[in-house]
């Protein structure tokens, strides 16, 4: 089935594995007129790009964007916007282990009975490579929301045991740690913890959390393409998450109504809420304040130590995964949540126009007079 | 937008406020061939009426459902299947402070700024009515698992404070009480936490999980239409959900790669996993284990405590919710979450034929022999 | 599949059978604020009925419809809007030949092969009472164009070999005749060859032909979802239609570019084209002058003459099709066209909101400034 | 709007603009395991490819494809296929006329006013190189459905005013003629045709037929994603294209009944029908007999006569297209004809198989037997 797109009026459509000739992504839908270069994109893709820090693989990746349609003059045209970036390193190797048996945590199973077959080199369409075409497309979502004074942060809030809590959030030390913690000192606890991991040859998992303020209130279209909804399906839909949170989450479900409650009020002649325990969302619909949403991410599979598994003639065996993997996703997954989101956003900002018949008379009475 | 259609095959559209005529769901792509009546569907609606326990409210509404299309002899003919249930109570009250005012949790706010004004009475839209047709359509996809030997059980693991390990689960005593918890036992403690809410005016929140046997390997479409991407959209469609998890879910954001990978075996012959961290979904594809997802609910908003909120004329007020509101969302809603999980596991199921050029020869071939 | 669902922004989901309780249509996407009341919707489904003249079926069906949704103080809420008309005529009867054996001209086979079995009763679901969905939806549509200035005009440009050519076109007559020809005098010629058309128990067709004027430039989202993409795949899903041509249509073909380019020009400060060929479509997207689109619709393929087919047995046969017949399907086909065409103006309406940056940015600075 | 997308099940996203880096399309839900190389496509590719003839263009354009992702060691993996062609000609040049003026026949205006710029450069997406992406896609499609057995013909039936009629149809000399006519003696007369017509600085259309034999019962979804109303769709789409017929067309409109209703019969125990006026189709569902659709071209709208027409400061003046261009459009839109009608039945074979209980229960019971 067609499951590579998402959003309906900014739609992707995402292609490509690990070690196949490229990896891409076509966006269909982005109005025209949005000022768009490579750069613009390639800094979306350089936050995610391996070997960054020691947490990272060493594999040299350089993910150099290029686009090859929907932009003329420096402008996006509303014809669809074509990115592509080469893979570099696809040497033919030995596989034979793995094209052989079902590594534990890894999709390898369940493709091959899906399908028939696999593309076993490196993870294939499994593959994290897979999210380049979700973020050079969430680098342009990025820049429709910011000419509309919409701005994402987002930021590893756990790695392993090691938690920042709200109230030690510093976002402008984000950028300043590997680890894009919003807290240079915890950042420094969580680098101690990986390197006991790696010692270890063991992995671990974490929180990634992403904030969102200048939204406009209506964005999500109920009952099923609420705003929630559809940020969680985003959200779940990359790779190693396994849990999404809106606003306070669990811990909703262990309060009262009382104190979940976010009141009313109004400040400079405007309306606020006093609290956010909704985190932004009211109904599937934006309400104005600051959306707040959280992905779990499990540790990664590929683990040096051995584990027990079944080959593809289904003889239990042990395996090692050979190597240099990432011992931890969270770092590079924090521009995949962000670029989730925007996506998200993008589609649901543009359905929203559509809600009320006075702007659409508006829009083609302005039309007229033009 | 169009946002109240869910599923690509198999796909439903749901309609129809609180205090509207009545209530309904298109159901459009079910095959052909399957045996339904409307006991099948009216089983379901019944699990969440309300007036089932002191728990739940005191309205006297019967849902009664009426198939309109679709059956014939007693079976599905591939063509929409309409169900409808008439809103027994729609009587002219005053709705006067609800009407002028912004209830804190309520989608109120969000509604007006979206569409301009919006349907006061009782909620519209955004009732927990609207779950009648996710309920009804979810009667018709658990009917079609089931034929193909696919069993879901949903339960309250959650009420309050009161929380059902893993290790107490008796699944058999889930209907046993009104809370539909797996532990009688606990369920009494949780009933005797409610009551204390309602003492108190408050109301609490609750974790509804859902677990489901005899899946095939095989459903989900990645990389977006991922089986846990497409429930998680489904589940937190539902009104009063506030985050989703599956399998491990926010557990596996705190383990390791060594414990939170499952390593495969063989037993009698057959593919299994030791463990189930996974939950059943490895890569966005069920991998033959059972299926577990759970979310989180959030208390019910409407409390007859005094709030602060604010009017339409944007002065700030005090209000309290009269009329009797169920202290909690949970009970009602397993039922809900059941149904969303039968309506996404519907539509990849279908959509999962069409993986292999074998499977289509094949179909092709034996029609050609008939 | 899930085939019953027309359009993206503004879709409508129809269901329902000939012999079924009801036939019914979920419309989702609707613009709140649109005024709209039950009489509105009547007034297009009673152009459909069938009882208007001798040429069309006797059967005495009402066909009153209900709204069930979506409408709030008369007017359109947003959310979707269920409109539903009862079925009168259900009593069970012997279908015993037509259950047995495939008409000729009649989708019996292909129900039957591709579902298992069919609901044979009155056509099941391919009967034109199929068509009733459609038109109240059309009607709304229609609701929403009107107030943005667009009117729809449709009308029988042939009957069987009564044509009226361009040149004779008096629309204010198409009222004023039973067959909705644009020339009360050529209709009468048309109903004398439908005399003769009943005498011989054999029926004809015609032509159906719709005209919009008042549409802005820019409808159409190309390359796929083009205007008249979208309007061909629209009208050529009713259920006699055999072809369907834009502007000059065939005749294009035989033309030459220096006679079939419409020339540009400046008229009282406005751009107009000189001749209209291209029937107000230009690279897939409205040119501002008259939409101009033709169907061409096959005859009634149940005649009372004898015929040869085959019954579920594979035995060869002769039939004669029993009860009272339409001898055309031309005049009640015109209100279907026209909700057709309706159905694809609103829906593209709605997506050519979201072009430009531009309009987004007027859009949502306009919502910041209440 | 994301208009760049074309199925469901078999989905298509194309993009590229005339003067861009490349061309390209994603074909997104091909099953697994079909075999598939570059050659396949290039062979599709050379059939539109220009200066074939002294008919077509003589602009130096290979149009190598190539193959981005989804095969792997020579059969489609089941994710998406990405085609990529490097546009050769993108030397920057003096487009002043063109840039600032509407030319007739021509896009130019309707791009302008809905996205508020254009790409000017060789007509940008509305560039007869826009079909480059339908025609690698429909490439893929067409050698799924031959390992079904499914065999597509498509031809020029008419150029200007030389027609082949039916009675003189020889197939095999389709691809013996450069305008790929199914009779090489016409092709000649309609050559002499051409040349008048060059020598004239005109241009003509004609009409393209395809036939498809091989198809099972059962292809099409009711009652909006029907066969016919998904082919009118695909190819009506095309830009040239402005009329659609399926099967008898247009002359059922002028036909009786008891002419054009098709009798069905038994031949060797199959089911036949003893004509085919219907084109293949019943309901809206193949019927399986020959499939036979008609698409209307207009005469290619670049002339270099001088055309009346207006520039972007609203002024009248008169312009003559520079440069070669192809006096018909015809020849090289055979093939595109051809892969839009592939690209329809590949979706609506996958679709089809969720039609029935029974074929879904011996898929999974299958499954499970392996």
């Amino acid at each position: 089935m067609s499951g590579s797109s998402f959003g309906t009026l900014f739609r992707i459509t995402t292609w490509g594995e690990s070690h196949g000739a490229a990896i891409g992504v076509v966006i269909d839908g982005c109005p025209a007129g949005l000022s768009l270069s490579e750069s613009d994109i390639q800094a979306f893709l350089d936050r995610r790009r391996p070997g960054q820090s020691r947490y990272t693989t060493k594999r040299s990746e350089t993910d150099q964007v290029e686009i090859l349609s929907g932009i003329f003059e420096g402008k996006t045209t509303g014809t669809p916007i074509s990115l592509l970036v080469r893979n570099q390193d696809q040497r033919s190797r030995d596989y034979g282990e793995i094209a052989s048996c079902y590594r534990p945590g890894h999709a390898d199973y369940t493709f091959q009975n899906k399908y028939g077959f696999r593309d076993y080199r490196g993870g294939g369409r499994t593959s994290g490579r897979e999210t380049i075409g979700r973020v050079a497309a969430g680098a342009v979502a990025s820049a429709l929301l910011k000419t509309l004074g919409i701005k994402l942060t987002a930021f590893s809030k756990s790695i392993g045991p090691v938690t920042v809590p709200e109230s030690e959030y510093r976002l402008d030390e984000v950028t300043e740690n590997p680890l894009y913690m919003p807290n240079n000192g915890l950042a420094k606890k969580a680098a101690d913890y990986l390197n006991e991991m790696m010692e270890q040859k063991d992995s671990c998992g974490g929180i990634i959390e992403c904030r969102v303020t200048g939204l406009p209130v209506g964005l999500g279209e109920p009952v099923f393409d609420k705003l929630d909804a559809q940020l969680s399906k985003g959200i779940m839909s990359i790779g190693a998450v396994k849990a999404v949170e809106i606003g306070d989450g669990f811990l909703a479900a262990a309060s009262n109504g009382s104190t979940n409650n976010d009141a009313f009020a109004v400040q400079d002649g405007q309306m606020i809420k006093r609290t956010n325990h909704s985190g932004g969302v009211l109904g599937g619909i934006s309400d104005g304040s600051e959306l707040i949403v959280r992905a779990a991410i499990k540790p990664t599979p590929s683990i040096a130590r051995p584990q027990s598994t079944v080959n593809i003639d289904k003889e239990e065996i042990e395996i090692s995964i050979k190597g240099r993997h990432d011992p931890i996703i969270v770092p590079r997954a924090v521009v995949v949540v962000e670029s989730m989101t925007a996506l998200t956003l993008a589609d649901l900002l543009l359905c929203n126009m559509c809600s009320r018949l006075d702007s659409i008379k508006n829009f083609y009475q302005e039309e007229k007079d033009v």
